[in-house]
């Protein structure tokens, strides 16, 4: 295990994944998680998502909250998009960062977005123009880059394709999410090994959900093998509304536990994170999966 | 991961690990659960604990549920001993193969036997004595080999002087656990490659619980470091009396599902497992925390 990174950068998707499946809650809510997010020292959050209000009722706040996070300035705040207009929306109000979900399945891709892979593929490129355009970064997501909950197993072929039209189109960063949470280490490592040579110097980032019990260990799989950038939800807040079975995200403080006791280092406190973990409760009003929030940090030493 | 093994024992403990902190259950609905789990295919099982029946009373039917052991003739039944005087009385009740468990940290072993770690470590050679005698198995099991609630962090030399005392008594089988369920890839993996060149020929497992999360997670670094033999209960059911904030073990379904997908073989069928996670569920009146009773398998292929 001498190929660990010295850091990985976690990004808090609470806002947008760990909330997109709840019940809509209220700005001032939301605000008083975002700033218990933020009190943890994480440097990157995905805050909200520009898509379709009517589909993702529990984002349809997206301006609003775009608005208020001027009062954060040190983090790096993005949203996620699922089409040029989406891009748009995002950029229109004031976000810097957006990621763009490609879903490698056309079974995922169609019950999410309406369209077939292969057309969502081919708007990364004008996405990348739309964004650049006015200094904003894209990360392309390759969601259900191991398996789709409608075509079962995803071809690695199908990956490579986006990851290619992803490269060619100028991306800056590429991530894998495991959006129903059916990843495994060796399965992570395999396909992290076949990606890897073809994104160039963009990095790379990967997503779990824990919906298997195996979020954590995926996770170590995918640092092991390179990836630098994790997606996790204090608590383990949420779950993708267009996948059967899908379940939270991997929990930001348990992560931060493992790769703290793997000698990674990492921008996120522990303890603030559990912290921010009970605020998410509140906010949604029931409890979280997250491990750490019963039974916290061991004795260090 | 060209390391990893062809095949992995899982050992069930669902019966003693999985029902010893529960409020005693009779023993009906334990022998109903004994038989769900030998329906999944398991090669080994830890059936029951000879200790004190006032400390750990949801065992105390030990003897009773040993006579009904042959009727599962195909499968190597054990249990757990904390002194030479149990291992008499479960060679006595019919087993022919034990755990020693030896706690690392003088803490958790004054809490759970009463004894420091040393004293109970010069009480192996007895012990393999008294089993080998009558053609009995012994399996020195290192508890708190991580961490202990009291202590904190083991030293890895306290680990290695059982680990001595062990093999020069010429016990059959050597065991790390994660009693308290704090353990990390990482600190697995750097414990594990201390403790190999120290055992000889005899087989290396491990035991994790899943209190953190990372539980799965540690199991696939011990199995991708050499370990061959994985304790799992069905559901996760589980936990240490002696232990404060102890959880279930991981879960043998879950586990099973990680392994499988990772191309490594195992004697368990899951759905059987998972069925028997639900048994499991239904003798101890509450949920369990295994993710595979909720989420199910993926779509395979």
């Amino acid at each position: 295990m001498t190929d660990l990174p010295s850091h990985v950068t976690i990004r808090d998707v609470s806002m947008r994944d760990g909330l997109q499946i709840e019940a809509p809650i209220p700005l001032s809510a939301k605000l008083e998680l975002l700033a218990a997010v933020a009190a943890t020292g994480v440097r990157e959050m995905e805050a909200t998502a520009f898509v379709s209000p009517s589909k993702v009722p529990a984002l349809a706040d997206a301006p609003d909250l775009a608005a208020e996070l001027h009062r954060f300035g040190d983090i790096e705040f993005s949203a996620l998009v699922a089409s040029p207009n989406g891009a748009k929306r995002a950029i229109a109000a004031g976000l810097r960062s957006i990621e763009y979900v490609v879903s490698a399945a056309d079974g995922h891709s169609r019950a999410n977005v309406g369209r077939t892979s292969a057309e969502a593929t081919a708007q990364i490129s004008d996405i990348v123009g739309i964004a650049h355009g006015s200094g904003t970064t894209v990360e392309v997501i390759v969601a259900t880059a191991w398996d789709c909950p409608f075509d079962g197993p995803t071809p690695v072929r199908r990956v490579l394709d986006i990851v290619a039209a992803a490269t060619d189109a100028g991306v800056d960063r590429l991530a894998l999410a495991d959006t129903i949470g059916t990843a495994t280490p060796r399965r992570v490592t395999d396909l992290i090994e076949a990606v890897r040579p073809e994104i160039g110097p963009a990095p790379l980032g990967a997503h779990f959900h824990n919906t298997r019990g195996a979020g954590l260990a995926s996770a170590y799989a995918a640092v092991s093998a390179g990836v630098t950038r994790l997606d996790a939800s204090v608590g383990g807040l949420g779950g993708c509304p267009f996948a059967p079975g899908a379940s939270g995200n991997i929990a930001t403080e348990d992560l931060v536990y493992l790769l703290r006791d793997s000698g990674i280092g990492v921008d996120v406190d522990l303890e603030a994170a559990i912290a921010a973990a009970r605020v998410a409760q509140q906010a949604v009003g029931h409890d979280l999966p997250g491990a750490l929030l019963r039974a916290g940090d061991r004795i260090p030493g």
